[in-house]
């Protein structure tokens, strides 16, 4: 069923030799510089320490710092950036909050890194059509903030603060997803800059369109190789009337997401449904100084109105109370909820906290529901096996789920053993006709996976890269392997 | 602000010569013939009445019978026919129920109708995944009948018993989707056979990914001019607990927009929610008899459990009440709840029906809900200066609207009027920052209007095309003028 899956091997060795990557091959030439500098002034900049800044994300990889970076203000300044760059082919990286978690900021061959955070206006705002302009550099705790007055908000929550142009590359989603759907379902038009520098936009302010092909969802998780994200019109939510969030835990894993898949199927509408392995909750106990018991434990939320929140929640509680839950705890003001949610949020920090000083991967595979609970639980067994610390948490709506591993990157042996394990969760996700990434994105780290999981349709990508970015200026080395024609560095 | 707007009177013009499209030029040399006989047998024809019926559809356009049918009945016959099609540049047109409102089935340049209602299989159905696969053949009905046991449903509804494959290539939508979305929203992935005969597959079973360039969305609405889709994998739904349906008028269409709007912010949870005027009314009510008031009419349907839709329409009830609502009927047994949505689903006979042995035009723009009822009483001024007869039927909360204007093809000077009104109401939706078509698809009848509403992404999208398909074999003359450079015929 899963022939390519042979191919793992190959996949592996490739996955060692990324780990180490270096920058190379395409810095920008004099002239390209001059005529940046002429541009921008005091806003294009080689100082080391700022490319050190940005050639810097929360990713995994060790990632190459560019050659320069340019601060950008306008969609017309990015289009006058790629002009000048597309002249001597020049790579450009665009950067936003360096959130990344899989080194898309990284400039693999060198080039300019586009700081995008200038780009920070809320264009406009439009309660009666429940949507909002924004430019690719403002934050999605910014445009909340803003929104506030309004009633509305923007649902898509990834955890980092990271800007809507950074959201809008990886396709990001989150905790919200189950109810209100990723960047593809909440993004209504972008505007975008195409290496040449012409200035696209697509998409409309209607709520739906079936006018040629979709170019807003072909931008949505491109990772900036095919164009620069400067501005996205947004679907906005009404803030719910009621919240309820429960917590309670389960004998097992298997417990806890089958109560997921029947709160599903019955269509009991949720907001959130989070799971936390066991070593998560211990984590954070130690981390919060908690006391919580040590089973798999879930957060199930709802959005509402009073009642609705009310009879969802006894419903739930129900199909939990039929797979054993143990522990529920109940809350619907803002303040009791944050507490319940403290924990999960801490998780990350409190898995690192576990090794100080160390830094973490995050997994990122993303399953078909009916197999979440198999593949967490042998997820598990493999971790026992391999000797490695991880926590587990999940979108379990989604399928989607992350294993957090702390590490030293100078103990090659634990570094082997890390890897070893993600290829190995990964070509697990395969095998149960999941993706390699359900949220981060492929970036730098996981082209061999792509290939694997898409066979051939990787090849039609690949005719699109080419067909519209045929110089390969747009963030190379990200979803393909770079200039170098493909062929694995 | 819109200035393309200007080359509206190009459009104009170049809609009227289109309205007499006729076949033409790339006809399949006899090779090709005796290559597919040899193939498909006797599910290879070129039969002048099974030709006559896959040059038929349910649109207002004169459209072009095929040179020949294949009738075929698997993914691999589907890339045998591509392989030998190719070979010599023969057009491809992908046929499926023939519900198109938009010509796609229309042989332009002549060619092979690839008749998929043989791949008519139910491939698996995962209740615990809530996802099923189907070939493309399989009709929306036939899937639900399947599905009926399983206490799941697919939920787009556009109304014609479409098979699933066609209602892929148009990225249909309807009554339901302001609660489930479009099939963008529903379809997991694609099985595709490339023009030159490649399969590929994209997106997998689970529920979201960030694997590379997505694909499965690029190929949702392509109408068939890049792949031909042989199988999806589609999210399904538990069937509702309960249904509670509305029906009601107002003195005016801006209070039943307003009731929609108000309601649609409060984010109440509504199934459907539809927009009759008081002309469809008044259709409806010579057509089956009834009684109804002349006014504009809401139908309103919740689904939920049994608290939850009493609730949601309580408050629905008086959002509708503060707007003036009239004469409220409702209904929460499948038998009353037919009855009331009887009246919108015989809207489009209902219209046809004022002009017996007419045929009818279907209009389909979509515009940002803030500006519907605006557009919508302009469209009505403009139907009564016009002297035209037409009803108005819309998804409200997607913004989505028809008039249905019936007319005899013969008429020169209604056909005119026709076609001049149906001209300014796409001009209409544009100014609104709307978009030519929202579940339709742009087909050879829309393809002047794509240019004015998207611009220079017109170009992106016809680089993707040439990449994908260089020789034009895929259904050429839709989305795009045909093989003659993108020059109007």
């Amino acid at each position: 069923m899963w022939p390519r899956l042979r191919r793992a091997a190959a996949a592996q060795s490739s996955l060692s030799r990324r780990w180490m990557s270096s920058s190379s091959a395409r810095s920008p030439p004099e002239a390209t510089i001059t005529a940046l500098k002429e541009l921008l002034g005091d806003r294009f900049t080689t100082a080391g320490s700022i490319r050190e800044h940005h050639g810097r994300d929360e990713s995994y990889h060790a990632v190459a710092p560019p050659d320069a970076v340019a601060f950008v203000q306008s969609t017309e300044e990015v289009s006058q950036v790629l002009k000048i760059c597309s002249a001597s082919s020049t790579p450009v990286i665009p950067f936003g909050a360096g959130s990344s978690l899989e080194g898309h900021i990284s400039a693999t061959e060198g080039g300019v890194s586009l700081d995008l955070t200038g780009l920070n206006a809320i264009l406009h705002v439009e309660p009666e059509n429940m949507s909002c302009r924004v430019q690719a550099g403002v934050t999605r705790e910014q445009l909340n903030t803003d929104l506030r007055a309004t009633g509305l908000f923007f649902p898509v929550d990834p955890g980092a603060n990271a800007t809507l142009g950074g959201m809008v590359s990886t396709n990001a989603s989150g905790t919200t997803t189950v109810r209100y759907g990723n960047m593809k379902t909440n993004v209504l038009g972008l505007t975008a800059v195409l290496p040449d520098g012409r200035v696209i936009k697509t998409g409309s302010k209607a709520r739906k369109s079936s006018a040629g092909y979709d170019l807003t969802r072909l931008l949505i998780g491109s990772e900036g190789t095919l164009a620069v994200v400067t501005e996205a019109e947004l679907r906005l939510y009404g803030i719910p009337e009621a919240e309820k969030t429960m917590v309670c835990s389960f004998p097992t894993i298997k417990e806890a997401v089958d109560t997921c898949t029947a709160v599903m199927q019955m269509g009991i509408p949720v907001a959130r449904m989070e799971l936390m392995d066991e070593a998560a909750v211990e984590a954070i106990n130690k981390y919060s100084k908690l006391n919580n018991p040590l089973y798999p434990s879930l957060i199930i939320e709802h959005h509402g109105s009073e009642n609705e929140i009310e009879e969802q929640s006894a419903i739930v509680q129900d199909i939990a109370s039929e797979y054993n839950a143990q522990g529920m705890e109940l809350a619907t003001s803002a303040e009791e909820r944050k507490k319940l949610w403290s924990g999960r949020h801490s998780a990350w920090w409190a898995t690192i906290g576990q090794m100080p000083g160390s830094r973490a991967l995050s997994t990122d595979v993303c399953v078909p529901i009916s197999k979440l609970s198999d593949v967490i639980v042998e997820t598990q067994e493999d971790l026992r096996e391999s000797g490695l610390f991880g926590t587990i948490v999940g979108h379990v709506g989604d399928g989607n789920f992350h294993v957090m591993i702390p590490f030293f990157s100078e103990d090659e042996k634990l570094m082997k053993n890390v890897r070893d394990f993600s290829n190995r969760l990964v070509l697990r996700a395969l095998a149960a006709e999941g993706t390699c990434t359900g949220e981060h994105g492929i970036g730098n780290g996981k082209m061999d996976y792509l290939q694997l999981e898409h066979g051939d349709s990787v090849d039609v990508m690949r005719s699109i890269k080419q067909a519209i970015d045929p110089l390969n200026i747009m963030n190379p080395g990200k979803i393909f392997y770079g200039s170098n024609g493909g062929v694995p560095h």
